[in-house]
């Protein structure tokens, strides 16, 4: 099946000397970029969610590191390494909780310590290939997430996991274009999220470019859409996938996929295998990112709080495997994810 | 126990002559009267939320009906009301969820119809009595519900249930401030109440206001907080109580209540026995309201959301009578409320 036509926003485009990032922060209402010409550019616009999404960032932290090498003059790749050890850990730790961003970092580096003299090109055709490669597995889960779907499904996303938030299609939202465009799929409802509003302002947004047409929600709504009959499924994405099947998303996920587990409701998860992190034993050992608290208090720079007011903003939470029926990555669908499975899959950990 | 020094917002002043309206809708940045001179301004102080919450708008439709009155010439109270069909017609449909707003104007229909010649002093007299009442119930809720948690609880609270939803002291905010008087309070956290923000507009300030510190967190965070150990209990208010112990409460209820079963903390909910509504047998016969599609793209007068987007705006949810720990009326604590608790606390269903 052709998806072509549901793949119509690019929020990372590599022009060979400069990253352009499409801005999320003034999305939907403006389509402006930014062009990240150093690799503290690039950390400043994943730190600020200007790029935000967790195979995006992987992407983007590869292109930092394809920025940061070139601007250092070195006869082969492990010694231009060795010149952006800073720049490659502040890549690295731009935001805690997605584990692509480490990730890529880490791969990034390995393909230029096992360059030569050529170590520019293999640098830059490295990043070019994650992110091509990241396109192909939404593709992929795409198709295999949608095929665990019963026909006339309707379902619910949280935040965005569309092309926003990968080199393109997505991930849940991959599974949710593939499934309109495979017929399996006769509802989609997409929630707010707060704080940053990814539901109302970025994922609505995305799939009106496509023709897909979401109904938004509150965040809260969608236990009483599930008390209420509106509901058979809810598809999300992964920050950061543990060795026994946990997972750490935006913050929501967990109290959506509870609500689906009281209503027998099928929860779903999407994402690439370099969110798997076999190195990770449990959720509860995920570092959580707190953001700020105008998150809260103020919304579009307009303060709607009352002032003064003391804030907690972990901005991911942690939903257990129990919770989840399907995992599906480009390897496959892993029903009922767990250590055993999870390790048959995608091995044991590796010290990276 | 003296509460006076918790209690020192008033969203409803009558005056004699005009009910001063606190309006809810500009706070916390500016406190502001509306000065209802007719029962209209009181109907569309209602239905624009400048004043909510269900004993609040039962209060407030009470003086309405006061207004009403007094606009027409008549020997008693059963000529007066006689001529005032249509705007008790229009106050009691101001909004439709909560049963206090009917409650309060089929009362006061009923101290006019036997009313005689001193109809006028009659109405008023009915309607500061609806006032006092409330208040004396909030305080004796509050010490009743107190008792009834841990010391040193931690406790989430959803929504507004405050002095600004009621005559004063509040419901579920009127446990809380006994709590904390009391000593067994430990933290409180208010979750922000999307989409009319209520908890981070109202319930923060207000309970800064009495020196208490709430933590404000986005509504999908509680099931977070709740599996990472920070929370004993939720503590909400109702708009409507069925006959089977089913409440009507703010959208989001539904989800604190499921995440905290999940978790094994205690639900309370707190409501005058005004809110019971022994004819309506269950939460599927209740209407729940849906308001404007713009609660949810706009926020503050900002537009967020993407254009053209569909929304489904449902403001109250169903809250299951096995969801609830604790039915808190002035009439006493249910534990586990079920029809038949509910009939012997509140006996059969009379005709209006």
């Amino acid at each position: 099946m052709d998806f072509s036509r549901y793949d119509r926003v690019r929020p990372l485009l590599w022009n060979g000397d400069s990253l352009r990032v499409l801005d999320q922060r003034v999305l939907p209402h403006r389509q402006e970029y930014l062009d990240c010409r150093d690799h503290a550019q690039v950390v400043e616009a994943i730190k600020t969610l200007a790029v935000r999404g967790a195979p995006a960032i992987g992407i983007a932290g590869a292109y930092g590191v394809v920025l940061a090498a070139r601007a250092v003059s070195a006869a082969d790749g492990a010694e231009a390494l060795a010149r952006i050890a800073t720049p490659l850990q502040e890549l690295e730790h731009a935001r805690p909780t997605a584990v692509n961003l480490a990730w890529a970092v880490r791969r990034m580096a390995a393909a230029l310590r096992a360059a030569g003299v050529d170590w520019r090109r293999v640098v830059e055709a490295e990043a070019v290939a994650i992110q091509a490669e990241d396109l192909a597995a939404n593709h992929a889960m795409g198709r295999m997430g949608a095929d665990c779907l019963p026909t006339g499904a309707r379902v619910l996303t949280h935040c965005n996991t569309g092309s926003l938030a990968t080199a393109g299609f997505g991930t849940a939202l991959g599974v949710i274009r593939a499934g309109v465009a495979m017929g399996r799929i006769a509802e989609v409802y997409a929630s707010e999220t707060r704080p940053w509003l990814q539901g109302s302002r970025l994922t609505v947004w995305e799939l009106l470019q496509d023709g897909i047409e979401a109904t938004l929600i509150v965040d809260s709504a969608s236990a009483y859409l599930m008390q209420t009959g509106r509901l058979d499924a809810v598809i999300v994405g992964a920050d950061r996938i543990c060795a026994n099947g946990d997972v750490a998303n935006k913050i929501g996920t967990y109290a959506h996929a509870l609500a689906a587990k009281a209503h027998g409701l099928k929860v779903m998860v999407v994402a690439p295998s370099t969110t798997v992190d076999m190195a990770t034993a449990q959720g509860a050992d995920i570092e959580i990112e707190q953001r700020s608290a105008t998150e809260l208090t103020h919304i579009a720079g307009v303060e709607v709080g009352a002032r003064a007011a003391k804030v907690y903003n972990p901005v991911f939470d942690v939903t257990p495997a129990d919770c989840i029926d399907f995992l599906v990555t480009e390897k496959g669908v892993i029903e009922r994810p767990d250590r055993a499975k999870m390790t048959a899959c995608f091995g044991a950990v590796s010290s990276p």
